[in-house]
């Protein structure tokens, strides 16, 4: 077992999770335990990446096999770590968003899918050198499909 | 307090840690009290997200506040949600890498930046749409220079 302590949480956005239109939200992450000193130089990265534990899923619904991504009948039977919703082992989300600022502990960001209150187990400024290496991007359609709006 | 249990492990690629030179390096995922059914799917996707623990961390080497990357001097005091390096709390590593080839609950990959023995916490596709939105990636030259040799 491996025991994590969170290093803050996201403040304010949305209350509840839905699907879609993640682009637009704002939050904060607010760091608890830490000082402003643990967050210096993150303003010269316009991105961050984020993990977070997804808190409300509740343990019955942790899907350990394979099911249709949002239950969607249309789209194929599919393994939990070929897909990313939020009801899988260990609960662990990973995202990135804009910076927006940084305010001694808090940091304000845009687009973080991610609701009030979520426990935030890490943040790492984004390197363009950490996008996909080796080839392009291929991606079933049925992703293709489910992100339309997700952003 | 959150507990966490590992889906699997890294299983060859490097013996130890160094900085640079991941790009070439193959290892496999192999995943622990899972089936194959859980990474049905998995072989549309050319590109992995992988959370790992970096297991071999010394708790006393654990940065809370800011140092210089790579203890560079040359390069800025800088916060360690700054900075990518492995000396940080919770001890979270986030990286992508190329899918080569699911063999029932093996997953071959490459240029993953996880030495052999590496607990992994989590597996997820790649998507396009999960890029950085909203704006080029920026960072600061210290982080550019230190990614030269990486992959």
């Amino acid at each position: 077992m491996i025991n994590l302590q969170p290093i803050g949480h996201v403040t304010g956005g949305r209350a509840e999770a839905f699907d879609d239109n993640w682009g637009a939200e704002r939050a904060v992450i607010r760091l608890a335990g830490f000082g402003p000193e643990a967050l210096a130089g993150l303003e010269d990265f316009s991105h961050l990446e984020v993990v977070f534990y997804f808190h409300q899923v509740r343990p019955e619904k942790i899907e350990r096999g394979a099911r249709r991504p949002r239950n969607n009948p249309e789209w194929p039977l599919t393994g939990v770590f070929a897909q990313r919703g939020k009801n899988r082992p260990n609960q662990l989300g990973v995202s990135r968003c804009q910076l927006i600022a940084v305010d001694g502990t808090d940091i304000h960001v845009a687009g973080l899918d991610a609701i009030d209150g979520t426990p935030v187990l890490d943040i790492k400024p984004y390197l363009a050198e950490f996008a996909p290496q080796g080839g392009p991007v291929v991606q079933p359609d049925w992703a293709t499909e489910l992100m339309r709006e997700y952003y």
